[in-house]
């Protein structure tokens, strides 16, 4: 389904070359102030601006306007659902014409048609990445909420590639761009100022929400946290209690730290032209630079939705 | 909360060293045959019969009798909740007297005592990893249900410590137990005969569904799938369509392939000695062992909740 | 919450004056073709038209276009969600500044206050009939859905005051406008064609999913089915089995039949008078004849959050 | 499903004639009191003790012993979920074995074996008002709760058949059960104490959330509160604001009042001898005087599922 959340829920919808793409944040508490320039920022990270990504390969023109349906007056939340939608002004299904015939390996296309009988070649439908535009908004407004009591959200990139060194993100990008290729990216997220408490034990553990939240983004496909992967050949000896900021499914006082993997797109110019296709193609060098702040904004959506009711 | 799935629930009970743990299964279809053999032998497998663990490492005696409360009648479901009961006959609280005033690094206790005002420190209370127990009985119900529909699960250890030769696992753990430490491990899963169309877009992608189950099992630090972690490095020209079985959330009717990770136990014989204490402690070499049909149980409860009702 | 089902999910949104009331509908089947002609129907009737309703009771101008955002291509659901909106386009908040002041007495403006510090004074904010605008599209979607499967919904005025005179209805209400008053109804609504079958046992009993949704209509005091409240005076001897056409939480295949109260406003010109207020206000002279679309809507809501997935 | 409320959840188990009926309480906070006394007493109102029930119709054998199996340690709440079963010592199957070819008229059974393609002929199985018993023992855990929080509910009888004087209620029993017939009743259920501002606008009124829950008991057909059915008679300008606690779907800080009917069982010795049957049966001349714990258990459980987290 396309709600996410318990107390603090996000329902989201529309597909990317639709009429508009939006959703519905319920939970909200009353007299809140938005700050809709904060908003707009977490938007034009997601665009690509203020990131390491080459110029060209931003996505600038599509931070569209938002307009707020219902649950904010004169900048005030009401304690009623808060509704918005995104147009999707820059429609231009002409683009991917050439596809029509072609299912793009690794894309959803195909299992979507099995599924559901139908398929919408245009962009991917509801499984493109612009659906994420929604996600950014409701998590803004959840990472506002939070922070007003002390907790924070930053994501970084830590890994494109086999590169580690962030001092050569920017260069690495570019010379990929240039092959017309794509490459994979590791995000580490750190959660600052949570107190003891948050989360459930057994099953509803605060890294099996964040685990779910993260997974459920496109192209994402790992999520470790504390020791991670890299812990398999760690003593019991040797551990020291690196905890990530979590023990028994619970927020332990210490900040919170997980990463998680993003593969590169499968449809580079690159991979189209082995298949023929020469047309232009909006296409991501590397996805994980324009997933910080998704990644930033579901952390957001897991916590706010523990938060509120503690 | 202390329930699992939407469709087919599984809602958990019992402390480590109270009267009992067990479950509630709702759910499941009318006349549906158990294999109740099976679920004895999951059991033992994950009291670490069957397993690579050194003899003095494994929790036989731990496989007590189920008793069964309801729902079944002559072997055959009736379409009711079942539910059932393991007694914790072999409750040794004077274990863990030594522990009363000595927070166990790494453990659960604290942030319980920090979140609930109370503390049950005879082994664990609900945190221990008794609780497990329950899940892998309703966890082979499930499978059982998914291997009449032709679907199967299999996890194996694919990595213990920095060892990834299986032939060579056994004698690592010995000399592993007999320096009085633990060390983690990597557990592969893979699921055979699901057919496409699995899963669910935006947030209730398979993969989102699987790394929310997994990390909810005790001690697991990671969860990727397909290219996953390792996969960072790869171009997208060179990807090759490794899904993991998944694509935009739904399964591609390729074995569905993921990965989990263990972290050592932080309480061993070792840790306890560098506190002073000397008594003896029931603690595992390697959890990832037993935690083996774990995997599987946590696995087989996502498919059949969204297999059910397709 | 705002957000009713569990399968089949409809989440409202939106405030009486500000910007647009709607919602968004999840789990509707892809390939389903959409009747626009029958929710402009059932609009209409919500608004008063083609009822009993004297011409100067009705709010025709009420009906606004919807504006389809998202889940619909060429008149065909995709299977994603199905966002909509209709504009408030006829704000007139200045009809009700003479109410600033003035808590109007059986309304929700005060609870509200108390529990969101905040009032919306305009309309009633979230807590207006107008929400039901909404409500009405989304049943009218479910009712077309289970329509295409035999099912149909009918509810109809039975009572008026103590009027149970169809033919006498018309000229009560226009006499009961006359004196400023309004007046309470009985709606009957009756499910024909739903096979032996829908309904969960225990808590998810067709009639208690039935009574949660017409009770969550506005104004609606109360709901019973079959025998109802009459039947208290019955021996289990003369029951001859009026069912009601479900038995022990289940339909049985016999038309359901159900009944639900609509108290008076009590907002009325007569009411405002004795407060000293003589502006003009918008009113209803009986609730139950507009509620009649509403109750369909939400019956049809109950049913195919069932049936979408036996 | 079998599982009650979101927040503060009661998972019912049992067949009426298999091992034993239960449950298990989710989100009782830790270091809770439970007061064991007050629910025996709940049990043996339920049994038909301390009511104005004919000796002869009672069912006092029935109050077995609650077995504990979690979440209480020393008589506290661990805040852990709280687990617990009834044995059905009590079994009598050959009671029944006359129904085997017959389904009794108005019950379950017939719908039951239409839905699961089974039947558990043997005292209604899942159907019966067994079930109940767990739900009196939940209900009476979340009436403490809400008692500690100066919140008191009370159940009382107003009406059998025709009958309203509930000073010749017992009488009137008396001779119902000479005839070998039932009859009918109506339960009143008022609560004290409760403050502005429980419930939630739109679905979640707590109207709609008490109408699902009472008319989740068996033998249930109406729900009203405040003017409820009656009020259809009444002017808007007559109505002077009874409320029944609640206005817009929030608690107005009044007492809350509603109204309950419950039809009599059509199993009675007089329509057995019809059927030809002259077995003794186990049947109430008038469910509705051992359903008042029961309505107040379930008061209890929607009011604990909202109080606990505002």
């Amino acid at each position: 389904m396309n709600t996410f959340g318990r107390n603090f829920t996000f329902t989201s919808f529309g597909e990317s070359h639709g009429e508009a793409v939006g959703g519905v944040i319920d939970g909200v508490p009353a007299r809140f102030k938005i700050d809709f320039e904060s908003i707009r920022h977490d938007l034009e990270r997601r665009a690509g601006k203020h990131t390491i990504l080459p110029h060209s390969a931003r996505a600038d023109h599509e931070i569209d306007e938002i307009e707020w349906l219902s649950g904010i007056q004169d900048g005030m939340t009401l304690g009623t659902p808060i509704a918005f939608l995104i147009r999707n002004s820059n429609q231009r299904p002409q683009d991917y014409e050439h596809l029509k015939e072609v299912f793009r390996e690794g894309h959803a296309d195909w299992v979507y048609e099995q599924k559901y009988g139908i398929r919408d070649y245009r962009g991917g439908g509801r499984a493109s990445a612009r659906e994420t535009v929604a996600r950014v908004v409701a998590g803004n407004i959840a990472k506002q909420i939070l922070q007003q009591k002390g907790v924070t959200i930053e994501a970084e990139l830590v890994q494109i590639g086999e590169q580690t060194n962030p001092a050569l993100f920017a260069d690495y990008l570019q010379e990929m761009q240039q092959q017309g290729d794509s490459i994979g990216g590791i995000i580490q997220c750190r959660v600052r100022g949570l107190e003891v408490g948050t989360g459930e034990p057994i099953f509803d553990k605060l890294q099996a929400r964040l685990a779910y939240a993260i997974l459920s983004i496109n192209a994402c496909k790992g999520f470790d946290y504390g020791s991670g992967f890299e812990g398999v050949a760690k003593k019991g000896s040797e551990i020291n209690g690196f905890s990530g900021g979590i023990i028994g499914g619970i927020s332990d006082g210490t900040d919170i730290i997980f990463r998680c993997v993003f593969k590169p797109t499968p449809t580079t110019p690159l991979s189209l032209q082995k298949l023929g296709i020469t047309a232009p193609i909006r296409s991501d060098v590397c996805v994980a630079v324009r997933a910080v702040p998704i990644v930033e904004a579901m952390t957001a959506l897991v916590l706010v939705d523990y938060q509120l009711f503690r």
